[in-house]
């Protein structure tokens, strides 16, 4: 297994709640992923995330950087963590979180 | 004063770290302020986090809804609570917050 798959199932099996982890490019496109859900539902949670991020990035000056996102609905929580070419996600069943 | 604007000079006044509380409309247009900055960065904030809410809105299936978006970058800390026609964000200090 490779460090990165290695480190996702870290945190998946680590914290108490989580559902799943995607990695996505800064298009959205699902690199990596332990979530149990059809592509379909990933690809649309990777597109939308990445958008997010963008729009955060773009109004940023340039001495300021987005360092994490915290998105929850009321069946959802997702837990954002993006770098320079890749966005860590982690998707979090609110009911079980201890945050 | 109205009872909106003693609402924000109690949550500006009343929680650590908190710098300003803005209110905007869906379009991203301050309506309500306690944020000593200028109007454009006011009004900046307000845009790209009313289209960071609308995208993750856009996304959400019938049966879910928005609650909460946290954004952190190295400089600062937002707290948004979306409403349905309003949202209310929290500009905090991300070295005086307790959080």
């Amino acid at each position: 297994m490779s460090e990165i798959d290695d480190t996702l199932k870290r945190i998946h099996s680590s914290h108490k709640g989580v559902i799943g982890v995607i990695v996505v490019d800064s298009d959205g496109v699902v690199i990596k992923s332990t979530l149990n859900e059809s592509t379909d539902i990933q690809q649309s949670y990777g597109v939308t995330i990445s958008q997010m991020v963008e729009k955060a990035k773009q109004a940023l000056k340039d001495n300021d950087e987005l360092t994490f996102l915290k998105i929850k609905t009321k069946r959802h929580e997702f837990v954002v963590v993006p770098d320079k070419d890749y966005v860590l996600i982690t998707l979090i069943n609110p009911n079980e979180s201890s945050a």
